[in-house]
């Protein structure tokens, strides 16, 4: 069975309402960041990065959310979570989920985790005060024309969708206006309003 | 015939190399930044995000690094350039390539881009001096283990390995100290070897 590493909050929960939304039989497993339980040998051995989310897989782990998202639409087909047949709009799908994670999350990181650049104090509260307009900027070309509309990729809903509900989740405590987001912020009260997201969430407590 | 827009030294050369190794017939199309070209309406037409790579498709254009990569791996399969048939192999794959742009390539880009997190001007210079040691913990992970040997995914070259070389030619400007990195000097020696690297670093001047 597969073991989704996870901690609430994170962009582990892309991965957990993928699973939900493929019908896979899955164990969610809490690492606790309070804890620092990310950072002890035995959550090591799962994903050396000391991150979250881990797939643990019959073949092995897998780390990286755009890897554990296409894996999962790739081993449940049937579920039509990405356009697995078409190499052009599965790299529109990948190019997508490659920016949420390299410019979005990113973005994002320097209000959270600024230690992971610097050990500078300065440097490190200079990184957290240009993140609400970083963050603005990089939703910004979301809402501009990379969120086709109804969903992610258009009539289709994908991995992409997932992914990006995820993220949305931080716009306010990153201090971005979400009065310039509007069809940001109605996809993610349609993704609230889905089974799966409600259940994967629920299981986040 | 599909039109990579590039710019010498930056992440574009993994396409770059992709493109000659896969056979493909395409034309590289030179991005000035010295001329902030990429911020001129002209491309961002093409890529709104004023970013290199981008590749021009007969079915329209295609941006991020492991997108592309993946992209020519699927459309010229004959090249052999990932594990197409295996969900759990290209997850991989996936996951190597997006730990490059998102931690790798990110952590890079704090001595060079800083202003994509901050305007000010102590909080960027305190950016810069903390690369050296986040780009070499980035590297450390490669050559502890992601790096299977001889090449990124064990006995199979792949898209991988293209995409490693290039953020691996940063590394002596990052300062970064490469005695520590033997296995990824080995491998970017190895790379340089090969005649479709030669081919696309030589197209780059």
């Amino acid at each position: 069975m597969l073991k989704l590493y996870f901690t609430p909050n994170t962009c582990a929960l892309a991965s957990h309402i993928a699973l939900e939304q493929a019908g896979a039989a899955y164990e969610a497993v809490k690492i606790d960041f309070a804890k620092d339980e990310q950072r002890q040998a035995a959550y090591l051995a799962v994903n050396p990065k000391a991150r979250v989310p881990a797939l643990a897989t019959a073949r092995g782990i897998l780390t990286e959310t755009p890897a554990i998202l296409v894996f999962i639409a790739q081993s449940y087909p049937k579920a039509g979570l990405a356009p697995l047949d078409d190499p052009f709009a599965l790299a529109e799908v990948q190019a997508f989920n490659s920016y949420l994670c390299s410019t979005v999350h990113v973005a994002h990181a320097h209000r959270m985790r600024g230690t992971r650049w610097s050990d500078d104090p300065v440097t490190i509260d200079g990184m957290k005060r240009g993140a609400p307009k970083s963050v603005a900027a990089a939703f910004s070309l979301i809402e501009d024309g990379l969120l086709k509309g109804p969903w992610v990729m258009g009539a289709d809903y994908s991995i992409c969708d997932a992914y990006l509900f995820t993220l949305a989740q931080w716009l306010e405590a990153d201090g971005v206006d979400t009065a310039k987001l509007p069809r940001v912020i109605d996809h993610r009260r349609r993704m609230e309003a889905l089974p799966a997201v409600r259940k994967a969430l629920a299981a986040e407590v």
